[in-house]
């Protein structure tokens, strides 16, 4: 039986991840892939450090860089993250003729079309399943399971993080700061939870998938990006109060000018299947010309369900590696549309939920709602109630008929030159 | 740019789909393959009869055995349907050295393990996406995405006309045939639904899932089947009442003794994914060592959806072609086990709802849960409510803590025996 020889670029929580899962299944996956897959080398940062997962000793090394372009590595398992490092090193594998998995999803957004390109220009496979939504197979099902489907959006729940700290929001009773120190504590969030938080990480994988369904080099400054940290506890009690739940979503639209490109909170209605989604859940939902809609669902993220995608990855191009077959697999949709086709969030059609921090004053509300109706915002409902037990505000409530954002965006500048809010307006775009 | 050669056994439904999506979308099926799909012949019963897609006549013609050995046809895309004969044009087709596409259920669940054998010993591709679910890629999660891992259990609602029957159901005040007749004249049911509403065509796609998850030889007559054609409504007001919704499910289940087998209706808990499955939809809810819990969700037949799949399946092939590769897709899971390894519904352990049709007497719910009771049938929840409102019964609801079919059975012979259920007792298994 033929060994496959495999370099791990680094050895933290998924490295680990894959290399329990390579020996503890190492006789089945011999027995569907036909050869070995064999760890011929980890590059780690410290040689000292303890390891969630045993490697022998002679095989660790500290130079990533040798190890992705050593002979006998057929391929480089590259788990280090980062893009500018992380990049080098996978363009050197690629020159060295090494077949790449990657689960650096930063790498992919920012440097995903220099990679492409070179591994199709030397035909070596780049698998990346894990790199977006941990362990749901999502890339398998958009590159080849809707192969011949024609993708017109994906609504994603893509962020763990702000889908715990959303859902515990939604039951009420703990404000964002004690659920945010929460999912630290059950390490659910990091240290540093910005990039999950401020929907950044979200903004990674949607140019990921936005790539593969629509072929578009998407830049991520194009991607419009709102983060969970301002929704309050109101909010969140309005939503469920009209039949929604408020989830952070990563959408991806086709339009005939282009594709709209959005991260951000949303109103999602209660009979969707995304409002069910739970914790720290993923699911991605699709809609497609010939399959209609379908959904996605599981782990985003975690040690084995990283590692599981990875390995998988592992397995293909070692079936492709056995067949002499690398490099097959095309990249990205071959629909190439423009780079700079992104619709500007301000022609965005929508529905809109809107709350405001008034004075309880007779007159506030007919002048919020004749400016609102002067940029063509027709109101759907309307309702007011105390903002808190300490102040003497008055949030009013509205939500939309569809609009256009950038009328909404103008009548909430109006309502801010009027000083009618007291506080910057919130507004959350219902899913539609 | 190189032709592969295609052809068309049937001009059905799904026949005509694949001729619209390779008609409709050839450029971009081009692209993302590097070959052009050709049809080079379309084999149909009638050369006259109206087709729902328009193929030059002087591709069609009515001996599908001929077609599927004839040079030129790199790819058999089997859509004819039954078993005999679809089995033995297969074969010839492997023989003859060609790639195969079926959609075709009943063929896989009866006649795989031969087709399976024959297509690996040739080295040719078999692939069969279409045939479980329709458009959802249900096969490439389980074969590629999920390679690394280990399935426990699969638990799926894979028969939209049972969905959309029992959805009605539940939303009260229309009875089974009222459903069904509507459901017949909206499309989404034949005009003889037995395989469906049985739960004989869920046990088909079982088959074939188990199969591919856990390397089994499914035989079809060792799977547990019931069907929906005796939940009655007060059934379907029960389970909502009580935090269920009820689901045909079709699960496979790994234990140590073996792989547990069935299709019936379950009372689904309303937090579950799988209870907000709506109308004609399907679902497959995977749980797996590494993963853990993940869903695929979408349109579970249909003209295009279906249609998808198998376009989608001949592009993967046509790849394969292209790169010399035919062949290299295991087509079960090597974790070979004995195929007489099903247990038996006897030793089931599960929670129960109970529905009894009692005379209003006293001592008759007595003698019930003494007779329960003495099975080790252990009531967590009862209620009485008259039966309709034009007879004397009383029904009798009894869910059950978790139990032994075994012992249930025992307890609903004694009951019986003991005259106190005047209609046969309805038992739904809770899923959980």
């Amino acid at each position: 039986m033929r060994d496959i020889g495999v370099g791990l670029l680094g050895l933290g929580n998924v490295g680990a991840g894959v290399v329990r899962l390579l020996y503890e299944n190492a006789t089945a996956i011999e027995a569907r892939l036909g050869a070995r897959l064999v760890i011929r080398g980890v590059a780690v940062r410290d040689l000292q450090k303890t390891r969630l997962a045993e490697v022998d000793a002679s095989l660790l090394c500290t130079d990533p860089m040798e190890l992705a372009t050593r002979d006998g590595i057929d391929i480089v398992c590259e788990l280090i993250g980062g893009e500018e490092f992380a990049r080098d090193v996978v363009l050197a594998a690629i020159a060295a003729n090494k077949q790449i998995v990657t689960a650096n999803k930063a790498l992919l957004a920012v440097h995903g079309e220099a990679l492409y390109t070179a591994a199709e220009a030397k035909g070596v496979d780049l698998y990346y399943e894990a790199a977006v939504c941990g362990g749901i197979p999502i890339i398998r099902a958009l590159r080849e399971g809707l192969a011949s489907d024609r993708v017109e959006s994906i609504t994603g729940i893509v962020n763990g993080t702000s889908n715990f700290i959303t859902s515990a929001m939604a039951s009420g009773g703990s404000s964002f700061e004690e659920i945010l120190a929460t999912a630290q504590r059950e390490g659910y969030a990091e240290a540093d939870p910005t990039l999950d938080v401020s929907g950044g990480d979200a903004a990674h994988k949607l140019a990921i998938l936005a790539m593969l369904c629509f072929g578009t080099r998407v830049q991520l400054d194009a991607i419009h990006v709102e983060g969970i940290e301002t929704l309050a506890e109101i909010d969140y009690a309005m939503a469920k109060k009209h039949g929604y739940v408020i989830k952070s979503l990563a959408m991806a639209k086709r339009l005939d000018a282009g594709i709209e490109l959005r991260v951000h909170p949303a109103m999602v209605p209660q009979s969707w299947l995304l409002a069910d989604v739970p914790d720290t859940k993923n699911a991605v939902y699709v809609d497609s010309y010939a399959l209609g809609s379908s959904m996605y669902y599981g782990a985003g993220a975690g040690m084995m369900p990283t590692a599981m995608s990875v390995v998988s990855d592992l397995i293909e191009i070692g079936r492709n590696i056995c067949a002499n077959a690398t490099g097959s697999m095309p990249l990205r949709s071959q629909r190439q549309l423009p780079a700079t086709a992104v619709v500007p969030m301000s022609a965005l059609r929508s529905h809109y939920y809107l709350r405001f921090s008034v004075e309880d004053r007779p007159g506030t509300l007919g002048k919020l709602t004749t400016i609102l109706g002067e940029h063509r915002v027709s109101i759907a409902n309307l309702s007011q109630r105390p903002m808190a037990e300490d102040t003497e505000l008055i949030a009013v409530v509205a939500l939309t008929h569809e609009a256009i954002e950038g009328d909404v965006q103008a009548a909430l500048s109006s309502i801010a030159d009027a000083g009618l809010s007291l506080a910057p307006p919130q507004l959350i775009r219902i899913a539609s």
